[in-house]
């Protein structure tokens, strides 16, 4: 159901249900502090693929459990990624003023306000995902804080800072990724399975290999769309990486290889889901989505 | 035991403890990302009273636990001080240049990994605390979270933010110390006797009144050593607060008054211990400690 009119109805109605998930899980705007909360809900609901959220809901859902056992790991999830896009805006790290087509949350709010609304944001993601309907939701918690912190996607960035202006092999460059963004994604699918109570160590390693393709197959396609891409339909500004001189697949692979290689990756995902049948039909039409995606 | 030789040799011993526990807790300098390892301790290791994982051990030994049930919660309580440190020195928020009488964190490692350090500690925080040797892991998370987000001490940096140069009244200084610095104070008191078992509602509440009142105590100390303290002792820059036009207990209420406030909050604090008897000694002598320190 890859670019179908099917695939394309299911996924906004998963965006839809994550963001009134979203909605829900985040402080009311009537509540103070008046201005951080209304940062944060900036931050979060403003838009942006819900890619995260929708992979621990789907993922939960191809293993027979419903979505609301998912729910507050889906927006642990997307909290942790809107955090790490507000902290990742700010002047000192890659000073963008444009996010998803609006001004970023430091633009918007200033840059104080935004410090605290990533921290703020993080430490909600963590209350959020502890209550979780789980006998041990501290297992939940241990999954994603390493996967965010520094040996996960914060140690990612710190890779990202060290490797600018570098040449880096392709080795490196996958080691970056495999942190910087590989991380949330494998935690995200992780979550969702953990969540619908799997303990079968074949099918969550088989998840875990399907979410560590799609996160390598996920960055490259961001790379290309950089080169390639529009700053409209993109919503920020196009050629930002090669601006900033940072190593990209295409730098490093070129620009057909880098798809054959999206490509290659989304093949080995669609492997991994095969014991699961019809019911990862959502799982594999995103992969697919993933590669070819326009924003 | 307040001021009392044996006070101190306990004070410095627990300081020890909780340094061995620091460093057993951080990734290694040897496991990259390098830098951001070697500056995640550097912002850690580095020194500070450990007022926050002390009361936690303390507080768990008051009641009869072994100090290893609280090394996961001692650790979490200082890792998340340490972190609203390094992001609250950095130059958006009170841009200073030294703490602990060293660089701060942005001017030893560069903005952008001080940014990262103070992330990837809280991740780190919750992850470690995930680890608590409780049935329940995730309810001390929660109670972790809610102490260190929107509506504890990031919270309490909004407030602050938002009071620059404002006059306020007692109270709504009080509410802005109570998420600040309160919150993460009482936080570290009750996950101490949560990781000791404690269950009683009356223990646990009086528990949290005395963490109560000595963090109130504590941020009048703060403020009264902003103003007559020394930089050299210090090891931060005096005069600081007056400097950025912050609201202070002296600023409302006046030096003497402040100080008698705090010595009230510091005989509720001895009341609410009673029931504990000596076992209760050492965190006695702690808020006596707090409202009669140097630096």
């Amino acid at each position: 159901m890859g670019d179908s009119a099917l695939f394309r109805e299911r996924l906004s109605d998963y965006q839809g249900r994550v963001h009134a998930m979203l909605d829900r899980a985040l402080p009311p705007t009537s509540e103070p502090p008046l201005r951080l909360h209304e940062a944060m809900r900036y931050a979060v609901l403003g838009g942006g693929k819900r890619v995260r959220a929708i992979l621990a809901v789907a993922t939960g859902e191809s293993l027979g459990a419903e979505a609301e056992c998912m729910e507050p790991a889906a927006c642990a999830v997307e909290f942790i990624h809107a955090y790490s896009l507000v902290h990742d805006d700010l002047p000192c790290m890659d000073d963008d003023d444009l996010r998803r087509g609006v001004p970023t949350c430091h633009r918007a709010f200033g840059e104080a306000t935004a410090l605290l609304v990533g921290d703020a944001l993080q430490a909600l993601a963590f209350e959020t995902l502890a209550h979780a309907p789980v006998s041990d939701s501290g297992e939940l918690v241990r999954v994603l804080a390493r996967a965010s912190g520094s040996r996960g996607m914060a140690g990612g960035q710190a890779i990202d800072l060290e490797s600018v202006g570098r040449t880096l092999t392709l080795d490196q460059l996958e080691n970056m990724h495999l942190h910087k963004t590989g991380a949330l994604i494998r935690a995200s699918v992780r979550l969702g399975a953990l969540c619908a109570g799997a303990r079968d160590p074949e099918i969550l390693d088989r998840l875990d290999e399907y979410a560590r393709c799609i996160g390598l197959a996920f960055q490259i396609r961001d790379d290309i769309l950089d080169i390639e891409g529009d700053t409209e339909v993109l919503g920020k500004t196009q050629g930002a990486d090669v601006a900033l001189d940072k190593p990209t697949y295409p730098s490093v692979l070129g620009l057909d290889a880098s798809r054959a290689h999206a490509h290659a990756l989304h093949e080995r995902a669609s492997e991994q889901l095969a014991p699961l049948g019809r019911d990862a039909d959502f799982l594999l039409a995103l992969s697919e989505f993933i590669v070819d995606r326009k924003s």
